[in-house]
């Protein structure tokens, strides 16, 4: 047979037109809607960025007002979920849970398929702000504690750690968790973002869209990486040990996790700040090992990779594990945070597709047998 | 802004190699494995194609007794999910229960994760066998009646019609329920089946691609359709009806439903048997209403179109829910129908698209804004 030459995994195939993110890899800059992420996840909080991705622009005071107030009387789970989630089995992964909800969670939101054109859904901001508050509830109910209700006066970051915790979170805390998800939460044509626009191209609900979505970040190649990172910290034991542990594992070929990144060729914006926020909660917990493993890590690999003639830089991931580590966050929920955040780019990306849509039904080559008849059972030997 | 061109919805873009489905529209042929539909239809059980669709051969009669017992042995829920779908809104639609409850299912089995590029996930036939399960379930106990366990000397469908109403169904009823799950078991790359690719592509397990390809079926420009042609043959009403009310709906250019396909330029091959069964069972029944109905538009449409020089002819959908109907199952349970029986061509995908895989990251064109900053809250207005 000839073979036939395609983009495999739609590599560089335009799938659509989108104004919502734009990644310029060669100056390592992330945008969304035109904002460049440095200064989004210093001067805005998630809230004003789940509004950007959303409404296309960042919320005016008045805005913000009337749209704050919303999101945060929609923190709270009903009843039935919390339910769910006490019912869901305790040692499996919260990823399954959350797709399961999402989708549960639907049916008891008055907001049903068959959306125009030009739908805003407002009501699917359940989805944006109860993951987190799913996420925490799991999290205590798994280790027998009570369910935290959600707080309205807290930052999205900060109530997060309250709700995971039982007790408020110290300012500098909860401004990096809230920083950490306007980090996470849009990157562009990913498989998950993709899979949550080839939902909503057959006019499903937003709801079975991100459903959908958060199946394909469980994917160990697409979410999960900072879980690996901080088990390669944890492998490392010390900051002494950093340099001999990183050598051998370089002249072993050993895969180093968090390092390089498809698209960026210059250091992972995101990583830039996640490092800054480690370097800052490192000193405020007294605690830098995992910060003096990382840059050993990051130097060594770095003047390897430079040597034979290539620049390697950390990315997002490389510094997130250690930071959500450090403020007391078990590795098993790294994913799961990652969608709480990723959610807002999601619903960003299902509304904008609905707005032009055509389903997407690509084609295949066929590569199997021809020409068979069914014989009975029978007679099959 | 210059207009990039692209294909929209990824139409005509080649998306994988795959050895599963081929579609002669041309010809109006549709082959699973190389096998075509009609002698599937006639000749095999369900059970064989889901064989042949995920081993790639028709069984054996020995690899068949091997089969067959773990199949039918796997389609009884646990209580977790029997009480899962208690607790269901009744009112809600049963697709959203299925994308929840797969999701929710693979939590209660031993099948996590990280599955390797061979991996042949087993365990996955209780997907397979206990979608069907769960959408009996789900229409007895909102009805107020008791679940029924499903038998195991019955076919598939012969079963799910037991399940559905806690009898046993003709021999008839039951042969044409079977061949109906067959007719639908698969069918090439449309958007739930490209769905379970892109998930499982990220190496997410087979039930969040299962899930999540429910998700996409759940939209109105997927599934769907039968339960809208049975729509129109309840305005219809009478066979007398038929001709007036279709030459005054071409005439005010209203969409017939259920004629015409986008890839068959023939007669669907499937819609070919789906009228012989809905033309057999209508005589058994002794009621052929929405028989003569259909026959009358399908006529009307076939002459009024090829007066425009065009061949148009039903879809598979157009009879199906007359059949359906006539089996006594409500039409809320067509999609769901739909989605018990794709799984098979779903996981046979996510297999395959194991064995050869790279992560679906395609590109987009971005058309938002550039350049903007972030102002502080209080100075935006």
């Amino acid at each position: 047979m000839t073979k036939v030459e395609y983009s495999k995994g739609l590599e560089g195939v335009v799938a659509a037109e989108s104004a919502i993110c734009r990644i310029d890899g060669q100056a390592g800059e992330l945008y969304y809607r035109g904002y460049p992420i440095s200064e989004l996840a210093r001067k805005a909080s998630f809230e004003e960025v789940i509004y950007l991705l959303l409404y296309g622009d960042l919320p005016t005071k008045s805005e913000y007002e009337g749209f704050h107030l919303r999101v945060r009387t929609q923190r709270d789970i009903k009843p039935e979920i919390l339910e769910m989630v006490k019912g869901f089995p305790r040692d499996t992964h919260p990823m399954e849970l959350l797709q399961s909800s999402i989708a549960y969670l639907s049916s008891y939101i008055d907001h049903k398929i068959h959306h125009g054109p030009n739908c805003h859904c407002t009501s699917t901001l359940h989805q944006v702000t109860q993951l987190a508050t799913v996420v925490a509830a799991f999290h205590r109910i798994k280790n027998g504690k009570d369910y935290v209700p959600p707080r309205k006066d807290l930052s999205f970051g900060a109530n997060f750690l309250y709700m995971l915790k039982g007790e408020e979170p110290t300012k500098l805390d909860g401004d990096i968790m809230d920083a950490a998800f306007i980090l996470h939460a849009e990157h562009h044509f990913n498989a998950s973002t993709f899979t949550a626009r080839v939902v909503a191209s057959t006019k499903s609900t937003c709801y079975s869209s991100i459903s959908a979505a958060i199946g394909a970040l469980y994917g160990s190649l697409h979410g999960g990486a900072n879980e690996r990172v901080m088990n390669m910290v944890h492998e490392v034991g010390t900051p002494d040990n950093a340099k001999a542990w990183v050598e051998n594992a370089l002249k072993e070929k050993q895969k180093i996790m968090g390092m390089g990144h498809r698209v960026y060729r210059a250091k992972d914006p995101r990583a830039v700040i996640m490092e800054e926020f480690l370097e800052t909660l490192s000193k405020e917990k007294g605690d830098d090992s995992s910060y003096q493993i990382l840059k050993t890590i990051e130097e060594v690999v770095g003047a390897h990779m430079k040597e034979k003639g290539k620049d390697v830089y950390p990315n997002v991931d490389f510094f997130s594990g250690a930071v959500y580590d450090l403020l007391g966050i078990p590795k098993s929920l790294f994913t799961p945070i990652f969608a709480s955040s990723r959610v807002a780019g999601w619903l960003a990306h299902v509304l904008e597709q609905r707005e032009d849509n055509r389903i997407y039904r690509p084609t295949a080559i066929y590569t199997g047998p021809e020409g068979k008849h069914v014989t009975a059972l029978e007679e099959r030997s």
